[in-house]
Formats: structure tokens, C-alpha cells, sequence
């Protein structure tokens, strides 16, 4: 089964993601909008009590904190993925690196850039174009973080809750 | 904000419904097929501890259990609503009139009958056919309930996950 952890930033930044991921993100319908923790990995369901265990720990120790969407960035020319970027945070690079340990461990090729993707599959040119257009959006949306989630994948590529880690350290 | 309380089924089960969400019904991408325990309703954020400390208490105090999905049925002539039923449980029952209790108490015209939506929101005669159909097929699919969620609604019409509650009595 194939498993994820994801944050959900609170529900007025979720509504504004979703009002470009309408037009530019064809997984739109497949979850709402998040920054990855963890991105989608193949998981034995029998190992599943110890990952929930790891994550439970993680939380446990974890206070929550603040984030700071602070602008429309792009992965181009490694994928044409608009985002809305998150500031540097230690404590989300931090959060990050705890869940990939232990269990749950992971070589990435990729280095972990926490975002909310916005627009993703473009065309060049109409990435580019929509890309010259919110850049120039002045975007400051702070959300508190005190939770994030681990999900499994249907069938249909759409995203089912699994559990809930309240951070509370 | 809006708030609504459900179960989801094992993932298989949930891969059967979306096979037939998928064409009978138009909420299909908005949330994964579901249990619903208690009905979308309005609920002012400041009372938002107070409902997930009645949750976290129901939790706490109600064992997992089993139900069965035994057979497709619909709530024709109230609405054209297809749904997988669930078989006679007195522990669902139960979970459902704690939940909408206490914080979380409304009153509803409607009986509460646990079941899966398959298809909704179908023309009279389409319905007629499906369920024609559908109603032929041996269903017995089991499923552990072992948690809850609490979800919200974004503006778009799609769920997003609040908390899940464990059951652990």
C-alpha cells in the first residue's frame, strides 16, 4: 500500500491554494491542498503499528509552530511545479527529517523543499506564462502547524486519512 | 465552518465503492467513500476543543468492532441515493448517538441508517436501472472499525481531515 505524510495548512489557505489548483494542478480532485512530508513511499501493512508508533513519538516531542507562505515559486526546469514556498523554518526542516528516520527511512535523490504545489504538469510556455503572472503576488499567509497526517492511496490515485499526530511536545 | 464525522472502510472496500462512485456519483472527487456518523453542520471554531474533547472521550471509552456490508439498497423515494448498507449493528448505532451527543447534538428529521454511498443525485429512471441491477449482486464485505475522523469543508465543496480519534475501549 502506498503511504504519505502530509500537513494541512488551515482552511483559509487551503481555499486560496485551491482557487489556482482549479485551473493548474490536475490532482486537484486527489487531495486538498498540503505540504509533503514525507512523499508517497510502498509500505507493508504489517509494519504499519511501528510506523504509526515512530510518528506518535515524533509528535510527542514536537511543540507546534508557525510557517510563513511567503511567495509563488517554481521547481522549473526540474519540473514545471508552481508552489506556494514556505520560508526557511528550522522547525519544519526539523519535523521533516524526524519522520524520514527510524521506520520510516528513505534515500531521496531530492532535497526537501516544503511547499504547497499550486500548478503541476503545465505546458512550458503556460507555466511560464501563469509563473510571470503570480510571482508579482504579494503573498504573506502564516499558518500554525500542530498536527500533520499520515495517508494511504486509493485505487484511483485519490487520498484516504490514516491518522492524525497532534504535535505536543 | 462546516464539520461532519465519518468512518472509512478498509481500503479495499473503498476501491469497490469509488468502481461505482465513479459513475453514479457527483461527489466522487470530494471525499473518499465513507460511513458518515454525523451529517455536515455549522459549527463556530472558538467550540471547536470542546467537540474534539466529546470525541476523544467517545474514543476512549468505545471498543473496535466489526460491521458487514451485506447488500445494495437505496433510500428511493426520500432521495435517489445508491449505497452499500450496513448489516444490523447495535455497535454502530451506538457509536453514532454518542457522537451526536452532548457538544455535538443536533436534531434530525432523518433516522440514522449507517451506509456507503455509491450513487446520488440520479435521474429517476437511471436510478431505477442500476439498482436493478446492482440490487443482484452478493455483497458481503467485512470491515473493522477501529477510528473516526473529524473532517471540515473547504469552500470548494471537498473534505479535508481535522483530527482522527482511536478507538480504544
Amino acid at each position: 500500500m502506498k503511504y504519505g505524510v502530509v500537513i494541512f495548512p488551515e482552511k483559509k489557505i487551503q481555499d486560496i491554494a485551491n482557487s489556482y489548483r482549479k485551473r493548474y494542478d490536475p490532482h486537484y480532485a486527489l487531495i486538498p491542498p498540503h505540504i509533503t512530508l514525507k512523499e508517497a513511499y510502498d509500505f507493508d501493512e504489517n509494519h504499519l503499528n511501528e510506523a504509526t508508533n515512530h510518528l506518535e513519538q515524533i509528535s510527542r516531542e514536537t511543540a507546534p509552530f508557525e510557517i510563513l507562505l511567503h511567495k509563488v515559486s517554481t521547481f522549473h526546469p526540474t519540473t514545471n511545479v508552481l508552489y506556494l514556498a514556505v520560508q526557511e523554518s528550522e522547525d519544519i526542516y526539523s519535523l521533516h527529517e524526524q519522520v524520514n528516520s527510524g521506520e520510516l527511512f528513505h534515500e531521496s535523490s531530492y532535497q526537501f523543499i516544503p511547499h504547497i504545489t499550486i500548478g503541476q504538469k503545465l505546458p512550458a510556455d503556460e507555466m511560464h506564462d501563469i509563473y510571470g503572472r503570480l510571482r508579482m503576488v504579494n503573498v504573506q499567509l502564516k499558518t500554525r502547524i500542530d498536527r500533520f497526517h499520515l495517508l494511504y492511496q486509493l485505487d484511483n490515485g485519490s487520498w484516504t486519512i490514516y491518522q492524525t499526530f497532534l504535535l505536543r511536545g
